[in-house]
């Protein structure tokens, strides 16, 4: 039966698939995902297909029409498609077509345990795609750590929280390109947070 | 060095584990865990010690112990170690030891994935090791699903839930089982689920 998988491929490394996900994928008739997400896996070349990530819009669309065609389908999302994921502007598409998701590790997973953070007892937040969330200066406030996927360099979102009155000095950490060979983990202040260049693959906790 | 690896192994079956959780626990001197967790590994014998689970706190000390003896030591946790899972009692020993986090995919990701609910807008609860929570009723009202690991029964927390003023007639969900094979999933109503008997493994859902 036609199927669309929709596969958490964890933060980014080999070292987080799953077995499930490596399952769904190398069965499918057609993979759709980034280079860096198809590299992960045995497909053979005529099953896959190059998303664009400039235009994710046409990639859901081409997904879906190959379900409709009788596919299996496999899109790959980074981390947990549940979280910050692709599985919710899959569901606002409102098509009539089997979905199926295969969860996998997010990067928010994957900072807390570098960062050795019980994170039931933390809030896990996403602004990607988003502006700066408006509630996210009560959230830092209340007593428990933030782990955010931030929409936009963390420098700008630190110097906008401190700007807005949280405190320079409060502890602020960065995993910046989780689960990849330059991996790096920096645990410092809010302030010098603000002060430093980052790439756009970051986790951002305040404490 | 010696160290101490606290692995996540996923919902349970094999299926969830990961590259990272295998490679880690397939090279560590001494393996802790359920037999049930156990039996998911490669290991010689000699080098597994099976889990109490009735007695938490001797397999922590005794981990802690081989560690100090200059041991590589992976004590395996259902799901995520840092989401009620293991990692939180093993910081608050504040034992002066090396200790390295292997994320694992959660029950609640998985129940969250087989639901299709985007869970950056969900509330990820656990009640495991604590009474009815006091701000549940608040939680399970702010319009956002709430994903629970309850600590006893289904049918007494929906019991508790209905008593305390929320509507019977609410969406509710329970997942039972995860990812074995006689793993169950039925959406219905918080007073039909007050009415049923599940096993001790379920994550519920109140939508």
């Amino acid at each position: 039966m036609s199927k669309l998988y929709i596969v958490g491929i964890g933060p980014g490394s080999k070292d987080y698939l799953t077995l499930a996900s490596k399952k769904v994928v190398e069965s499918s008739d057609v993979v759709i995902g980034s280079r860096r997400a198809l590299d992960l896996f045995k497909i053979p070349d005529h099953g896959k297909i190059e998303l664009n990530a400039q235009n994710m819009k046409e990639d859901m669309k081409l997904a879906v029409s190959e379900v409709k065609n009788g596919k299996i389908v496999a899109l790959l999302s980074t981390g947990d498609p549940g979280f910050s994921g692709i599985l919710k502007p899959i569901l606002k598409l409102k098509e009539d077509i089997n979905i199926e998701v295969i969860p996998g590790v997010s990067s928010v997973q994957l900072c807390a345990a570098k960062l050795k953070i019980p994170w039931d007892e933390a809030d896990l937040v996403t602004m990607h795609g988003k502006g700066i969330l408006e509630d996210i200066l009560d959230t830092i406030n209340n007593g428990k750590p933030t782990i955010m996927l931030p929409n936009f360099k963390p420098a700008e979102l630190a110097a906008y929280l401190i700007e807005n009155g949280i405190d320079p000095d409060r502890k602020a950490a960065i995993c910046e390109k989780l689960s990849y060979g330059d991996e790096k983990i920096i645990e410092t202040s809010l302030k010098n947070i603000s002060e430093m260049e980052f790439s756009y693959m970051c986790v951002m906790v305040v404490y």
